[in-house]
């Protein structure tokens, strides 16, 4: 199966503005990023990453420097394109959960995913598998229909529910913490300081960062 | 296995202030209880509520209107005292998962807790099993552990997997966004709203509540 992460090179995690400066957002990502990739390998898994501008990582990496959801269609096109001219297989002799047509995205953002919490994700059957985000995203996904598309704008996962069903694909969505959180907000850096167990952790505690409790709220200081 | 569901029967939910006056806020907190009690019968369990005030539901309810952590190692405490008066069964002949003091707690506001969310919980290994929350909450667990006590305060996820350390208990814990999401602020609505399948989603709708979607991020409006 494909399995791509897009990761936004220019100007990442622009909501962590007054937490990081512009270099550390963009060494943080980075890190979060190679997190994502350890974690897909240690899964048993071969990722590549769609970057909007070169970056160097131990992985195949392809510019594209369109719209999140532009460019993930283009790979489901080229992904259908290349599985019609692979040589055909009667669909009982492919791999359990592998189809020609299969792509795999998960989001570069995702730092508190294990291997264990993806393996979750790739086990499981369903033309389409979602990982919900907090508020509405879809943080991973796994396609094995060569028509559905995505569309990361609003509420996606709801939208892509719809767009599979209305493909008479089935759904199956994946009930994980790990992959329900990314890395987006001040909030969200004190669930990467308690649940973090790569080097997205680290770097927030050798950047000072540490678990702050006011009025028996969890949150972070520096 | 006694299953205790902890509610703040006065003033409850005081974080959605300005977003639903104090009956409403009254009347919504009670129809999560009755969904996490419904996950939780559904699911094959018997709940019981401990309420710091008397609140009418199906189920027995013990009152305490004592703080959160002391009424709850008040439980742990009096278990342990009722499973010691049993008579005593050879560990092996014990159902698993169950020992005389074995005790969940498994919070009111889970409202999108499902009952296949809660038996990952209830169905695994551990001395002690916790589900946390954002934010280092914990917002279900199960002690098998006689000597297990609870500290709600701050990070009590962190805490609690300390707790368990030094006892020797062993510690699991279960990575579901259904169970890390507790319904306290107005962004919680829109998880609630996208996800919820219970009553508490249908009284949400009929007071109005719909998802809005601005600057690409989701959230609820009225």
């Amino acid at each position: 199966m494909r399995v791509v992460v897009p990761f936004a090179a220019r100007q990442p995690k622009t909501r962590l503005e007054g937490v990081l400066s512009a270099a550390e957002r963009a060494a943080f990502a980075r890190t979060m990023l190679e997190d994502v990739l350890n974690a897909l390998d240690t899964a048993g898994h071969e990722p590549e990453v769609l970057a909007t501008a070169p970056v160097e990582v131990s992985v195949p990496v392809q510019i594209n420097d369109r719209p999140l959801t532009t460019a993930i269609n283009a790979v489901f096109a080229e992904r259908i394109g290349r599985g019609a001219t692979e040589a055909p297989r009667a669909p009982e002799t492919q791999p359990s959960g592998s189809t020609p047509t299969a792509v795999a995205v998960v989001m570069a953002d995702l730092a508190l995913a294990t291997p264990e919490a993806l393996s979750r994700l790739f086990d499981a059957d369903g033309d389409v598998v979602l990982a919900p985000g907090r508020g509405g995203g879809t943080n991973a996904l796994i396609s094995r229909h060569p028509e559905f598309r995505v569309d990361y704008h609003g509420a996606s996962y709801r939208d892509h529910v719809a767009n599979a069903r209305a493909l008479g694909a089935s759904v199956t969505t994946i009930d994980s913490f790990r992959l329900a959180i990314d890395i987006d907000e001040r909030a969200d850096l004190a669930d990467l300081l308690l649940h973090g167990e790569g080097r997205a952790i680290q770097w927030l505690c050798e950047a000072g960062f540490e678990l702050a409790i006011a009025d028996g709220r969890v949150g972070v200081r520096r």
